[in-house]
């Protein structure tokens, strides 16, 4: 048996087919490649299936092979965003207090297992589908694959994740706003938001249940073609399902923002990847400037108006019962729904209407729009100390889309500096997923991009470790500079017995120095782990005679910390039998 | 010139056309013959052309035929409900504070115009079009055309006795939930409800604005066809308005009410009459039974549920600056709906989303719907006492369709003895405006229907006249018993000279005894008209000695008016010389 390409579903169903390697074994290779990726970030999962529930799968879809099927997606191993049902597993929508256990699955999980797909476990997410970033979930901070630094967009964050781990093939995620592109350009990956009602809904909790669409996570637009297949069909169990269409679409014109409505945050390098996508994109078609008034407006309803109310429908009892269970930064933003009156909602709906007319009239002038997924990424630190105000701006390209009844396919565009993605989105009238797809190709095939970077596997980079000693100590008058950036406590530490503690003449607040000397003890010191920039900003502000350099510990290892210029010890006093900071201030109150 | 059938749009059309007649000549006596029907009922109006406005429409149109142009609809007389917006007349939608001069014709007028037919005025409705009935308008209550006791049915109520009169040869309504078909039902006419979006809404007050329909009342299926062929199109300025698309319908399983499920009000004549529909529907096709409930359901979210406050949000404004402006009736409809929140409404869309699947696949097993338009009638004076509860139930039948996305087609389909119309409704899925009309034809081939009855000029038959002479006057104690039935104040008049008045003893309130006497005088009376049913109930409250028989007024002729028994004037005073109650009051004060 040879193994295939773990990253291609369409590689994996034919070897499973063909009989080159088992389903059981491409099981338990993935198994191992989650584990594995669980010293890493386990938090991008909720739950998994255990090893016993995965093999069963496996030797089914062996079991089928055997007896002369031949299944589209044999052996492939798929994750699930966990706000969708698969029996077996709880739905808990990144909420513990929400969680059920289905009666049965979702249909498109019933329709991706019947093909022979694997589903190895139910993915983190923003709370209820709500947020563009990631950071909104109980169950940790899914990170971005390539810098864990960074966000890794969401809502749908541990899908994308899990398949730019290479964890698995393809991943389920959602999109009603743009949770299932967003997180695809940061990740370097294709996210395929199929027109709404093409993919059933059926067994997924609302989000916005008018707005929401099932979407995929691949590596490439033959995997998305191949999910598609499988999944999209008329489910008479879903209200918004909707008969299979497929349009045409020939890129001749492309729309894309005007240049003068372009926003990138002050990201200079996503600015720079637009306009090389741009270039890309002439060769398939004549760029057309749209304007981008209208599309915002739309967008203004989905988190600026009435449609607030729509997730706030959505976790009504929750509210109601235990609003404490709801992520705060998610309360924030549903709560509000409540005071949403009928009439609002109805006076948006005109104007989304006349919008839409607006919107439709578009397609006679253009053919398609190609607009960035995002103007700019944030690091997660960036992100939770703006929690609301950054998220926004990451929808800015994307929130219009489900409203206006768009089908839209995000596509990898380049790659920062930092490792993190940068992407563009394919939009097209609805029913145009299949010819998205084909232009995808096309443009992929012109724009020659490098490939993705290696994953971050330690964040090593990313963040550094500093020793504080003195005021910055946890409850001390200037512990507020580390947690406002968001700095991590790492652990209560000495120094190797190599440093002397002098409490400053003048300092205020208080300050002691640590000075290093052969004559020394063991002093008590907290180590904090922040991202560079805000390690950078901190540093920023110490003042003389204090510097940041390098603290040795007990252990011998080495960390960034508080040393102190020699001015430090003029008129100061000695304290270094009292082993720290912390007596010292004991004995002066 | 030979005139053509005034009732014929087409007639009248080719006769312009071919020169037979000239459009001016149509427009005089279009003029003439609703000058007549001032007499009967003026309230049907609220606007209408002036002569030389009509004459030079008229003229126009010549011009256009003198230069060679053959125009589908020339010189033919047209009303329009006045809550569509008509250049030269003021839209009001029946509310006086609300009226405002259109800068320019909704799409439908101008394409009606433009097609040669002549507005001749705008048409009563129930205010705001809220309502089924007629009665909610300060500008008067339009009456059933054949029986001025009952209602005609709304709320585009003059719209549809323009037609049964003869006045016009089709008028345009509208329909939200049923103001299109109702009064087409209760005035023997087609009410033709076009797919939503087919017809634009360009220029309409909108009721709710997701739903509203403009439709067309004609005489026969050939006028709908023509006024659908010249009005159908795509319309970039509504929002709502759809590209035109014609389905094919057979009617090989035609659905109907469960027979556990119809409900006729106590109306055994309705259900007689539809019961002959069903026999001659039967020969087209196979009747099959269908569960009313999610249908009834669907109906509820319109009156008993959040799109209430799409009403509230059409009325937004006048609620908040003018809202005794409002009719009283319509404004305790309008005015909950500022209560319903965003979230209910959500909620509700839901499931009318679900509910609209169930009726999408309802179209698999059948073809069609053949309802009731209604399940009864009601007298002006019925509703006015009761004016929400029987509107409602005249909407049993009708709420459901636009929120479902339906066509539907009121045919007529008998007449009770009351000479009221009872129409059944043709319904299909979205598209199939055309094919309806085709089965309509086929239906009213093999019904072999009574010509509708001659028009009520008068009613006579149907209200009385009554001389109150004591309690009853204006101001007295038992006035209430006539202003509670709705009677109208026809006069203060005296009695032939042949009676004397007596004060009866013991009497409370105190009444007189009027006794006929050629030893008389003549006495003050005042003659109030009611309807029959009215006046039979007043009848039955009427306390011994006193009866009702018949008074002779001084001008020698007859109403009926209060008698008295003989002992009636045991101890009474008589006080024929006093010439009236009201004196004996004044002097005993």
């Amino acid at each position: 048996m040879t193994a295939p390409d773990r990253r291609s579903a369409a590689a994996i169903a034919d070897a499973v087919n063909a009989g080159r390697i088992s389903a059981v074994a491409v099981a338990e290779e993935t198994l191992a490649r989650a584990a594995a990726y669980d010293a890493v970030q386990p938090q991008i999962w909720i739950s998994r299936a255990s090893r016993e529930q995965l093999l069963e799968q496996a030797r089914a879809v062996d079991a089928r092979i055997a007896a002369g099927e031949v299944l589209p997606l044999a052996g492939v191993p798929f994750a699930v965003k966990d706000n969708i049902d698969v029996e077996g597993f709880d739905t808990t929508a990144a909420c513990p207090a929400f969680a059920y256990r289905p009666e049965s699955s979702a249909t498109v999980i019933e329709r991706l297992t019947a093909a022979g797909a694997l589903c190895i476990g139910k993915t983190n997410l923003d709370q209820f589908a709500t947020g563009l970033v990631g950071t909104r979930s109980p169950y940790g901070i899914p990170r971005n694959a390539s810098n864990l630094a960074y966000v890794s967009g969401g809502s749908s964050s541990g899908s994308s994740v899990a398949v730019a781990a290479g964890l698995v093939a393809f991943a389920l995620g959602t999109d009603t706003a743009g949770s299932g592109r967003v997180p695809a350009a940061f990740n370097h990956l294709i996210g395929f938001k199929p027109t709404k009602g093409r993919w059933s809904t059926h067994g997924l909790v609302p989000a916005c249940r008018t707005l929401d669409c099932i979407t995929v996570f691949t590596d490439d637009t033959a995997d998305a073609r191949l999910v598609d297949q499988v999944v999209a069909s008329f489910d008479p169990a879903d209200p918004y399902s909707k008969q299979l269409a497929d349009k045409p679409l020939r890129p001749a014109r492309i729309g894309v923002p005007r240049r003068d409505q372009r926003v990138w945050f002050g990201d200079t390098e996503s600015e720079f990847l637009y306009d090389r996508a741009l270039e890309n994109l002439a060769r398939l078609g004549e760029l057309v400037e749209v304007d981008l008034a209208p599309l915002l407006e739309a967008a203004q309803l989905l988190y600026g108006g009435p449609w607030v109310a729509e997730r706030t429908a959505a976790v009504a009892d929750m509210l109601a019962d235990n609003p404490d269970a709801i992520d705060p930064t998610v309360r924030t933003i549903v709560e509000p729904g409540a005071e949403v009156s009928a009439v609002e909602l109805f006076n948006g709906m005109y104007r989304l209407a006349e919008i839409k007319r607006h919107a439709d009239l578009l397609w006679s002038d253009i053919d398609m729009l190609a607009f960035p997924t995002t103007g700019t990424t944030y690091r997660v630190s960036e992100l939770l100390a703006a929690p609301v105000a950054l998220n926004s701006n990451l929808g800015l390209y994307t929130n219009f889309v489900n409203l206006l009844d768009m089908a839209a396919l995000a596509v990898p565009a380049g790659i920062r500096a930092n490792a993190t993605g940068f992407g563009i989105t394919l939009i097209g009238p609805a029913d145009t997923d299949r010819a998205l797809l084909d232009v995808a190709d096309a443009y992929l095939s012109v724009a020659d991009l490098p490939l993705p970077p290696s994953l971050d596997l330690e964040g090593k980079m990313q963040t550094v470790k500093l020793a504080v000693v003195g005021a910055h100590l946890k409850d001390m008058p200037l512990h507020w500079q580390l947690t406002s950036r968001d700095a991590k406590f790492v652990g209560a530490f000495e120094t190797a017995p190599t440093y002397r503690l002098y409490a400053m003449a003048d300092s205020v607040p208080a300050k002691p120095a640590l000075v290093h000397s052969e004559d020394g003890a063991s002093i008590a010191v907290e180590v904090y782990e922040l991202g560079v920039a805000e390690f950078g900003s901190f540093v920023v502000e110490v003042p003389a005679p204090l510097a940041i350099g390098t603290v040795t510990l007990a252990d011998g290892s080495s960390v960034k910390g508080f040393v102190a210029e020699p001015r430090a010890m003029t008129g100061a006093e000695d304290i270094t039998s009292l082993g720290g900071w912390r007596a010292f201030i004991a004995r002066a109150a």
